[in-house]
């Protein structure tokens, strides 16, 4: 039996964000014990309070795929090799990331774990779909996913093993299709922003960066507070591509058959680490309210002479404030000093301390985490409202920090030089630029790494010309930078 | 591109429930669209109809998770061998099923794919636990499980990837550990019964039966419509066995360090199957109320010259019920027959069918699917009300027929011959028996597949002498049964 553990764990953050942000990062990440390294290299383990936020983003997922008439399933994790090959372009893409298994199927052939789902989902589709009145036919699956990836792990934003949500659906017609993989990708911003407190720029990926297989793929991309980008999410019009590999056709209403057109799309457990690099600080994590395990921690301050009258009190506070708040008491014999410590380096969002001089006038302390700040409420019945309030503006209060963020640190530039300048500096740079594959390869060899994030949506008014790398005529204005 | 589709699919279960049971079984599942077979041998599809039922599992049992202290959270699937072997029967009884990848960790070291997650588990907890002021740790998972099976698969029931949760829970006391082995078999219990309106045994498996690892494994077993068992869900009281494999010790009140004791628990997506098995009829599925993707669906029988009057009412009858029913409208272009049958075949617990005739009385024409059973409600504010005891009527028929078909199935008996033919004729045996493993095979060996299912807490009150099998002492009255 090992006595060799410390009775204490290591508290608080060592390093600063604007010194090491990877350090940082995963300090932080380890320490309100979101995640944590896994025995097997390149994967890990999403603890209770990471795990929490997941579940968060499903709930309010769910109710969007519900609305949408997608339906959820489960599809197998082994996809036999013969499927791989039956879309050229997404065997060539996925190939290099693919685990195998040891054992075979029946006929010796080798199966793959699933590193996306579209050629076991879409082998089935061709099955099921038959005529028009089958269409849309809308499903989604959460599962776990593998992408035997060589760079090293990190905690929730890169790692061999993750978990997902990925939505398949096929459609009678191109328009209808295409629509719907820009509602998918307005519905990814909204979750983004009005669960995570995280503003995206919304976009197409050029053709260099496109999903194995797609025709078009669309992203929603944020800027991390060191300057490297993070996509978020994809959706992916697929057109006909994977309907004539697998067959995927239906009897029309004109009597004829038809292949239909499909869309995917996609985000993971990423969102957990893009929240925590986003908001967080120094202290430790900072969560958006509506995603925190716990939203509202009471620290009662007392002695032996008092202890009664003001746990009395607290739990009175509790029993208001839980009905539409998770909330909870730190009754652990450690001082309030190192209580008010944990509180933020866990970053629950909203503190209440109660004392005998809180008590005397009748009041709380209330300390937001994001901002630090101390008020005093009345301890009465408008209690309650005001805390929610709080808890909307520590939201709104976080989002507009971030977009702040990215307004000073998205810089325009048509000259490549001053841009790789500007990246280095912490910015994500918009530049004209040709969609060429070629120049952009060019690109990320010139510049160390640097490459094409998104084409926003939003193209600034001024028209471009010459492409910023190769010198030729330019398309589009699009987004670079160092991307996580 | 293929014509061959047939536009219609076959609708209609083609052989009944009491001639050919897996036939049956195969076709209602398959045509009510719970699941399918997969392309890969031995998996399957979880359609959107059988998810669903999942997903109000999970909804249920979260719950009950989460009243218990109980955290969600997510651990790889890659488990290194080394960790295998650190529990010798642990690796004994897993290793034959487990399926490898291809790829090894940075050690060489092959990796499984999760058969069970107590090793990967204990391993963390191995470095979260420090003292007492750290338990009890509990945490659970929602996954994905490969058992590489060489049976054949039986959708819903067998298979050798499966969806299941399994917690594992780490105490500081023995007595505490055992007491809540036995309250999350009771929650199982009460699940299957509340949630699956399917009665259980309640008990403890042999020493032959036992979880690999385990000091006592505990079960809930039904007997299914052909008189074989069905194990739903076991929970395994673990000792110190793990704990000082994988050396989780903690700092005691005491000052000492101590190995803390442990449980684990699970049940599978084998719980959907149970359901239909149980309570499904040759018309199709038969589905418990509260599970029901579609609670009630509404037909509307019209003619061009009522279509409009007919399918106003049908609206406000939607508008009612759906504030607390989910609710949908049959508007098919199929005839009112097709769309009867196609009702019953889903396990719609419960149709309305609206016609003119009903429409002149003020009334709706009710039927409820588990006794197809018609009756007619007056078309007013009492109408939900109507409806939502109807589906509390339903439950409670449902869970009983299954009751009194186990009170009339389980016999008794101390003569291993008799009760043999007594199993052939479609029952479950309580035999008295001496609990050697030795004699476990030899019942097995002797019988054609005979195994004990459960030594239930509720024991008859006649003391058992000879052992049924080998003629020795007998410790307690046991049931035996072949088994899906």
């Amino acid at each position: 039996m090992s006595s060799k553990k410390a009775e204490k764990k290591d508290l608080g953050i060592t390093v600063k964000k604007s010194e090491d942000i990877a350090e940082w990062y995963s300090q932080v990440v380890l320490k309100s014990e979101l995640a944590d390294y896994a025995p097997v290299k390149g994967c890990m383990i999403l603890r209770p309070n990471g795990y929490f936020i997941w579940e968060k983003i499903q709930e309010y997922f769910n109710k969007v795929l519900e609305e949408k008439g997608v339906r959820n399933a489960y599809f197998p994790m082994f996809i036999p090799e013969s499927f791989f090959v039956k879309e050229a372009k997404h065997a060539q893409g996925f190939n290099p990331e693919v685990a195998w298994i040891e054992r075979k199927d029946e006929n010796e052939m080798r199966l793959a774990i699933r590193p996306t789902s579209e050629t076991i989902i879409y082998d089935s589709y061709s099955r099921w779909i038959r005529s028009w009145r089958d269409l849309p036919l809308k499903m989604n699956q959460w599962c776990n996913i593998v992408r035997w990836e060589t760079n090293a792990v990190k905690l929730l934003l890169r790692s061999r093993e993750f978990l997902w949500h990925e939505g398949h659906c096929a459609y009678e017609s191109e328009e209808e299709c295409k629509k719907e993989t820009l509602m998918f990708l307005d519905e990814y911003a909204k979750l983004c922003e009005d669960l995570l407190a995280i503003p995206v720029v919304k976009g197409e990926k050029t053709e260099r960066e496109r999903f194995a297989g797609a025709v078009n793929t669309y992203t929603i991309e944020a800027l991390m507070p060191d300057g490297k980008a993070l996509q978020l999410g994809t959706t992916h019009y697929l057109g006909q591509n994977f309907s004539k590999a697998f067959d995927i056709s239906f009897l029309g209403k004109d009597g004829e058959q038809h292949y239909v057109y499909q869309n995917s799309f996609g985000f993971s457990t990423r969102l957990i680490g893009a929240t925590v690099l986003m908001h967080s600080d120094d202290k430790g994590l900072v969560l958006p309210p509506k995603v925190a395990p716990i939203q509202v921690r009471i620290v009662p301050i007392y002695r032996e002479n008092n202890k009664e009258e003001i746990l009395g009190s607290v739990e009175k506070i509790k029993q208001m404030l839980q009905s539409k708040l998770r909330v909870d008491v730190d009754l652990s014999d450690n001082t309030p000093g190192w209580k008010f410590n944990q509180a933020e380096l866990l970053g629950i969002p909203i503190r209440i301390e109660l004392g005998q001089k809180d008590l005397d006038k009748n009041v709380v302390t209330v300390v937001r985490r994001d901002t630090l700040e101390k008020t005093t409420y009345e301890m009465n019945d408008s209690l309650l409202d005001n805390i929610l309030n709080l808890m909307d503006d520590i939201h709104k209060n976080l989002y507009n920090r971030v977009k702040q963020h990215i307004e000073k640190h998205t810089i325009r530039s048509s000259d490549l030089v001053n841009a790789i300048e500007k990246i280095n500096e912490g910015n994500w740079v918009l530049i004209p630029f040709c969609g060429n594959p070629v120049c952009e390869d060019n690109l990320r060899e010139k510049t160390d790494g640097v490459t094409t994030r998104v084409i926003p949506f939003d193209q600034p008014k001024d028209k471009t010309e010459k492409c910023a790398v190769c010198g030729e005529k330019s398309k589009y204005w699009v987004i670079i930078s160092r991307a996580y």
